[in-house]
């Protein structure tokens, strides 16, 4: 696997196009389109919130079909908007499909942005037309801004690998920022590869995948209703199998790590990226449980902001989890320094474990000493800058 | 029932005193003495975490002694400090006990304050004198004042009943501010009455009543590790009973009920107090989750902050409190205006809406349509001045 410049324009047989719309604000990207060559196998992972926008009630639909195009909106969830929500999105999709010529079942959706409002359809029919000329091959980041709402980057990775004779490419976007939780903890990710791979291996090494990248972040807990990842992969050509497709997992693996890690740098307000590993909890549930609890806790993540060596807090927030916790056979650390150990607070050069809290990145492992269950999660602080820009979204 | 002025020094038959011992800042009331006359029955709620403190560990075992005395302290914790904390507070307690001339299950004790560090137990000690000589029955409120921690007011509430010829009353203090969440709401709350009442009956009016009150608000959703309401009521005399008894009921009622929302407007840098009232979910069970998912999430409490009629963030966190919603029956409405009415976003005159966010106290209704479930919760905002305390607690 080589690691690659860029993101999407790397993956042969895909165009890109991106306009300024006009959704919800003039004069930035709202509109994306990603329109495949040839039919594609899909996967994809949705939000499990039982209010579902409607683009992701429709992906959830289509998913199994072959898959030929994305149409993306920022700036607009389209969720909380009823029938006619649904029936904007059908409308949308169906007109593209119709104006590139290909089967209706084919186009996937996904919006991002403020709940309950209505599309503006008409506007957006009008602008159908543009969006399919600009299409090219070399468009790819446009797509990774336009999606953006409060990111403050485009988040893309690319991977290649050669098998058989042949180099292939995997590349994805993400945008997160706020509502950032495991399950799942993108607003929108998409991930394209030119290396064909049969409809039940994509399916689960992407799934499989999405449980270690995307599910294991959190910035403030929430879920949105319209987290979606997909993938699509060429649906003709020799299938990979064997020693190739774990070529191709691998290089999935880095282009969604590197794109959750860019999801929790980029958190709404954060200033850190802060590891929980959870060690020797009873069983794996239990370590996730553990790792879940300290990380979507505002007194632990607050305690990181302030570079405050308040371990007391995280022994609180396991001890809440639900989880099995005894206090004697507990220990914290902060990058392998003991904080608290075996039940008993250590004796802390406080200034070292102050230097250790001013970066930007570490990790604090919990060690249960209970059994053999592992879980980690990544976090961030909460700033001053979360509160600012969570109070003021949608006014 | 009559409302007093004031609180514990309304209750006939305790004294009270406190101290600047200097347990870890100077010139602070830090070190608190609650006695009877006359042996108590005695009830208490104490935390669920699995990480307890020492003293909660020693309530759980002395609770359904005859109890003369309740020793407080406030700024250490005593948590996480293993078999020395609980070795300290025995010994503490055990002083008391044999200065005052009682037994020493007699005396329970809490504390609160920064988690880790072992409590300064020489100097407790030689202030245990003093502590005792300056015990007075009109001493209450600065027992009030004693067990704040980030609390910017002492919270106290008491009320008066006849019956049978007799005048009662009962009064509470609490303190609470930041780790206020459900199961236990209240770090410290303490309960007196002079009213007789028999342990059975005492306990299950208290606990009942928790439930409604001290359980039903949330600020920022962790739950600490010394979670402690105790109730003491003499053991000896003519039990309440019949009319006597609910008479007691109301007046715990409304003690309890004034002190939880003296909890919630104290709340950590809060500038709103919010009900977020359920009705019609599936069942009670689901209206508490749905209240409780929306009470702790991020996302609507900084839009609280920020005066944001953000109502999709409300149906997005009762999408995934893990209870039934289905969208196309969900109305969410504040002070009675609909924002969202059966599944369909309403036509708002936002000047309207806006002029009620920046009250300081309005009522987000949320109707599930699915059943006759209701549940209700008390929240608050989440401010700068949230992160701003807690970013900076310990150092």
């Amino acid at each position: 696997m080589k690691i690659l410049n860029g993101g999407l324009e790397n993956v042969k047989g895909f165009s890109f196009s991106t306009i300024k719309c006009g959704i919800r604000y003039e004069n930035r990207l709202d509109y994306a389109l990603i329109l495949s060559e040839s039919p594609c196998n899909a996967a994809g992972v949705f939000t499990v919130n039982k209010i579902t926008a409607a683009p992701v009630k429709i992906c959830r639909e289509r998913i199994n079909a072959p898959i030929r195009a994305i149409l993306i909106n920022s700036t607009n969830a389209n969720a909380c908007t009823g029938a006619q929500g649904h029936e904007n999105t059908v409308t949308l999709t169906g007109d593209i499909a119709s104006k590139a010529g290909i089967p209706e079942n084919s186009v996937l959706a996904a919006s991002t942005g403020i709940i309950g409002r209505q599309l503006p359809i008409e506007k957006m029919l009008l602008s159908h037309k543009e969006l399919i000329d600009k299409l090219k091959p070399e468009n790819g980041h446009s797509v990774a801004e336009a999606i953006m709402t409060t990111d403050t980057i485009p988040k893309e990775a690319a991977a290649g690998f050669d098998c058989n004779g042949a180099s292939y490419s995997v590349a994805g976007i993400a945008k997160g920022s706020g509502m950032i939780s495991p399950n799942m903890a993108t607003l929108l990710s998409f991930i394209l590869t030119d290396a064909p791979v049969a409809r039940t291996d994509l399916d689960s090494i992407f799934k499989k995948i999405v449980k270690k990248t995307f599910n294991a972040i959190t910035i403030d807990g929430d879920m949105s209703t319209n987290d979606t990842a997909i993938i699509l992969s060429p649906a003709s050509g020799d299938y990979l199998s064997g020693e190739s497709l774990k070529e191709f997992e691998s290089a999935l693996e880095y282009v969604m790590n590197t794109l959750a890690e860019l999801l929790i740098f980029d958190g709404e307000g954060a200033t850190k990226g802060v590891k929980i590993s959870v060690v020797n909890a009873l069983n794996e549930k239990e370590a996730a449980m553990i790792a879940g609890s300290v990380s979507k806790s505002l007194l632990v993540k607050t305690a990181f902001f302030g570079n405050d060596p308040n371990w007391g807090r995280i022994a609180c927030a396991a001890g809440y989890s639900g989880a099995a916790v005894e206090e004697e056979k507990l220990s914290i650390y902060i990058n392998k320094k003991g904080l608290f150990v075996n039940g008993k607070p250590s004796e802390i050069d406080y200034k070292e474990i102050e230097d250790i809290l001013k970066e930007r990145n570490y990790t604090i492992t919990i060690d249960l000493g209970l059994g053999d269950g592992d879980a980690s999660m990544l976090t961030t602080d909460i700033s001053y800058d979360y509160v600012k820009i969570n109070a003021s979204y949608s006014t």
